[in-house]
Order: C-alpha cells, then structure tokens, then sequence
C-alpha cells in the first residue's frame, strides 16, 4: 500500500483529522487555498471519479459528501462551501485516491479555476 | 413545481441534454466557463448537498457521480475533468437544485476560484 491516502485513512501517516467514520476520513488540506480547506477522501481506494464503478465505489463516494455536509453544519459554515473533485491531469489531479476538496470562509469567484 | 432545473428534468422547458437516464439528467451550461462544461443533476429535487440526508438523496447524488465518468468516456476526455458543487452564497450557488459542474478540455488552475 503506497497510496498516502490510503495511508492517512489508515492512520500510518499523520494528518489533522477532522472527521472519521467508517467509510470516509476528511483532514485539512495542507496548501489551504480558504480560510477552511479540508480534504475528504473513502477510507478505501477508489482512483477519482473514474474508479465509481459499481454501488460499493458509489456508496464511498456518497458518503464523501454526507461527510461534508456533517462537517459545514460541525462547523458552522453558514455561508456555505464549495465541492471540487478533480480526475486526471487536466484537472491538476494530484494524488490518484479520490478526494472532495471542501472549501469555505470566503466568497468563491467564477470560474472555478 | 418553480424550480428551473426539476423542469429541465422534466422535459417542461429546454436545454441541450447531454445524458439521460431515470435518476440523472446533464445538459450544457450556457455560460460555459471550459470547451466542455455540463451540468449534471438529480431529477429528484435535492436543494443542494446540505440536502443528503439519506439513502435516497445519497444514491441520487452518487449517480450524478457516476454520470459524470459516463459523459468523460462518452466524450473521450482523456485528459480528465473537474467537477464543482457549490452549496449556499459564499459558493456562488445559483439554483436552489443540486448539480455538479464538470468542466474540461483546458488545463483547470489552483485555487478552484
């Protein structure tokens, strides 16, 4: 298992988690890019949206943003929140193990990126 | 019934659908922010994703997910896509209906917006 997801998921690694259940880990994103970034990602290794192939891979996926949703209310984040998955390069994918950038805390300009 | 997007997902108003099936409907953004850029939404209401609340709003939302890999072979968007959800004002949500943006067929910049 070389995945450092998999790895943050499994707690081999350090990381600032601020959510964890069975299915989903979320932890803050280390370059944060708004007052709050945080990065949540299946607990098992799913490759990006791609790899959402069957109802095991699709329920991980879901419950990534139930999981997001538990954490704006956790926190507060009245003003809402922005979701950004990327799969692949031209997206800046940067680690092949999904993840749902959350980000809040400041007003999102159009486009996203 | 008011909402815009539950009557493109009806059939009552048009729009350029990109896929259809019984729980998803994608359909072109008319102010495309990349050379491909669709929304991808629920036919089923859900406000936004502080709206998954159970199974079946979690299974709606997982199914525009896997909608969004369907359209990416479909359309061969081998460099890969980013998809963005925005929940509430500081996310910039336009329309009270869940949908994903996926945006691809440039190089997508950091920060999302």
């Amino acid at each position: 298992m070389s995945c450092i997801f998999c790895k943050i998921a499994a707690g081999e690694i350090p990381a600032d988690i601020v959510f964890k259940n069975e299915r989903v880990t979320a932890f803050t994103d280390l370059n944060p890019m708004a007052p709050t970034h945080i990065l949540i990602i299946p607990n098992q290794h799913i490759d990006s949206v791609d790899a959402i192939v069957n109802d095991e891979t699709a329920r991980a996926a879901a419950e990534c943003l139930r999981a997001a949703r538990e954490i704006a209310q956790a926190r507060a984040l009245t003003g809402g929140y922005r979701l950004v998955t990327n799969t692949g390069p031209d997206a800046g994918q940067s680690v092949p193990h999904l993840h749902f950038h959350l980000l809040a805390g400041r007003l999102m300009t159009w486009p996203p990126g």
